[in-house]
């Protein structure tokens, strides 16, 4: 059969559905020579021994079968902990569940509440995945484009809250949000939170920036959703190791939701993934009990080279953003930037650094590039200068 | 809110999913003291030392970031080695992409093909996890009962065409099968294949078990439509680490496609798992290209396991099943059964012995029972006396 025959054979979700433009920018830069990669949203550290040991030792002891499908007793009661130590009040472990990576809880959450012609309420610009996962399986993202003004981006909750229809399940907010570092404030998550209470729809929550916040007053994370609803309503959470912990490369993350639908998440994770590897989970253990240092370094790094690309950004002129108070991107638009896809494809070739497009992050987000700042001190500083170059390359072109 | 109320807020399939009667067996005698588990399709070898060390390497190497959507290069070019190896025939690693673990294989599988509404005839008894998939992502599994008649299950191939309607989408396949053990011959490989290219619907097959093949002429794999189909045609087939190298733990599988889907399975990738970890996929490589040793004594131990459940079964009064010619279970009917599930909580509790009930694997199930029997001989032994035991009593308790 033809490419053409086998195409027109499977569905038009799966067919129709854009490539990440991150995705995109990666493998088209992977393997190029000399690239400074800051596409992905992934810091530069490896992940620490002292996580990947545990893992090691269980792998090598032979904890090599099937497991709990909601994960290993251990990580359910050490995610219980750390939430408790975060955000100053008890958890129960029976409100957590594991996840093969944060795509997954997602994943969980879209099966869990949104069936074929269902709409979710999307911010934008955001992260694609989220939409992404909600069009493969034939639900409806309705995107709500927040605005840049005076240099700063506000959610108009008026407008999002006009975008509910009674075929709406549920609002998803991403706060710190990947890619502008936009974060709600606590009356924010007040009046969102009432709203979806009074309706009777989801809080779909995605905080897995919530500890890389650069609050001005010592704050270790956001303002959270956890601060203000109970563990049991109509609240679920998609969270990931790979961030706070630099395990990125393991795929294992988590979702927090009501006790009830234990049985109802325990199938799906049945079958989507079968489990997450029980011998990685040992390594998450060791994450969260005694990754806290490891977390405070890397947050106050971020913030450092958050400050770094803010004043070598904002020298170039041409160049508006603002700066991000969370998450760990720095997301600016350029003068006069029409296809953000084909800058980065360029990027890649003429200036060897890898950035993604701002058109992947949704409306609102052509004209803009994102980078991700979580890197050593020194390739972030590289990365910026080949760009301000090849900046200034263009601009004496334009003007010659 | 309670648990009523939150149940009643997440989406019909979502909810009224049953609950997979192996999962359940196993959630429910898992940690029981003493329980010897037949439950799960997997047998009592931990993964060889020699496939665990690259993993270990790799990940305390630093290879713990994103990688390959598709999977490495290297995993896949591995893939096509050994199926050129086992099938004699030359592959292209185009073909191959990398799951996280044969379940997502079929979740992807589905994604592919089976919007809401749409169908999928599936012969049963059979693995419940592919209805589940389809049920859970609205899509609607057909199935078709075979028939066990002499002695002998029988697939009655125009039943199962009469099944496909204008909805289907795809023939699922499992051969050799779980739970029974049938395997498809290469005939009607051919006629299915035949069916599907006229129709212009999917074969959707899962060969999981292929390696797992007691023929009498030294065949080292079963019949497949691998022998009989084109790469590029309308076929898609889900794998996995698992079973043959002792893997179930890792979570590592694969899907062989048209190469024209490489960009639409991606794409569904990055929304289901967003890659399979890197450093699992280096064990994944030293399996293939230095597990075949490995492979053969666990085939020739599922042999003798296979005869020894045969004769020891064999000897029970009531008992009925074929001899399997594939896979690594015994599934066989208890005369009077009603009520599998039931009997399988009261083995854990009275005999201490973990089966998975018939009634999961669907229509043609229930007054059955399945034994994986890929264990340690004297477990086996132990475990099948335990259950003879109890029959016994249960025996003596009907006549007194």
């Amino acid at each position: 059969m033809t490419p053409e025959q086998i195409l027109a054979a499977i569905t038009p979700e799966a067919r129709d559905e854009p490539d990440s433009g991150i995705v995109k920018a990666a493998m088209y830069g992977f393997t190029k020579q000399g690239i400074i990669a800051l596409w992905s949203g992934e810091g530069n550290l490896t992940t620490p021994e002292a996580f990947a040991r545990p893992a090691v030792e269980a792998l090598l002891g032979g904890e090599t079968f099937y497991t709990w499908q909601r994960g290993i007793p251990e990580l359910r009661d050490a995610l219980a902990r750390y939430h408790q130590r975060t955000f100053g009040r008890a958890f129960d472990s029976e409100n957590f569940f594991v996840t093969s990576g944060g795509m997954q809880a997602i994943q969980t959450i879209v099966q869990l509440v949104a069936g074929a012609g269902d709409e979710i309420v999307i911010p934008t610009p955001a992260w694609p995945n989220y939409a992404g996962a909600l069009r493969v399986s034939g639900a409806r993202p309705v995107e709500v484009p927040m605005a840049f003004q005076n240099g700063r981006w506000t959610l108009d909750l008026d407008r999002l809250f006009d975008a509910v229809t009674p075929r709406t399940r549920g609002i998803s907010l991403n706060s710190p949000s990947n890619p502008v570092g936009w974060t709600a404030s606590r009356d924010e998550l007040i009046a969102i939170r009432d709203f979806c209470r009074k309706h009777g729809i989801w809080i779909l929550g995605d905080e897995v920036y919530t500890r890389f916040y650069y609050g001005e007053n010592g704050e270790t994370h956001a303002p959270s959703f956890l601060e203000i609803c109970d563990d049991e309503e109509q609240l679920l959470l998609a969270n990931t190791f790979s961030k706070n912990w630099a395990m990125t490369g393991w795929r294992v993350g988590w979702l927090q939701a009501p006790r009830a639908l234990g049985p109802a998440i325990e199938r799906i994770i049945q079958v989507n993934s079968s489990g997450t590897p029980a011998f990685l989970q040992r390594g998450c253990v060791a994450a969260l009990d005694h990754g806290d240092q490891f977390l405070a370094d890397q947050v106050a790094m971020a913030r450092d080279r958050r400050d770094l690309a803010v004043s070598m950004l904002g020298n170039l002129p041409g160049i508006r953003f603002e700066v991000p108070i969370g998450a760990f991107y720095l997301f600016f638009a350029i003068e006069g930037l029409a296809d953000s896809a084909a800058t980065v494809h360029r990027l890649i070739d003429e200036a060897k650094v890898g950035f993604a497009p701002g058109s992947t992050f949704g409306p609102g987000g052509e004209g803009s590039l994102r980078i991700c700042y979580l890197k050593e001190r020194s390739t972030l500083e590289e990365a910026l200068q080949r760009f301000a170059n090849w900046m200034k390359v263009q601009a004496a072109r334009q003007s010659a």
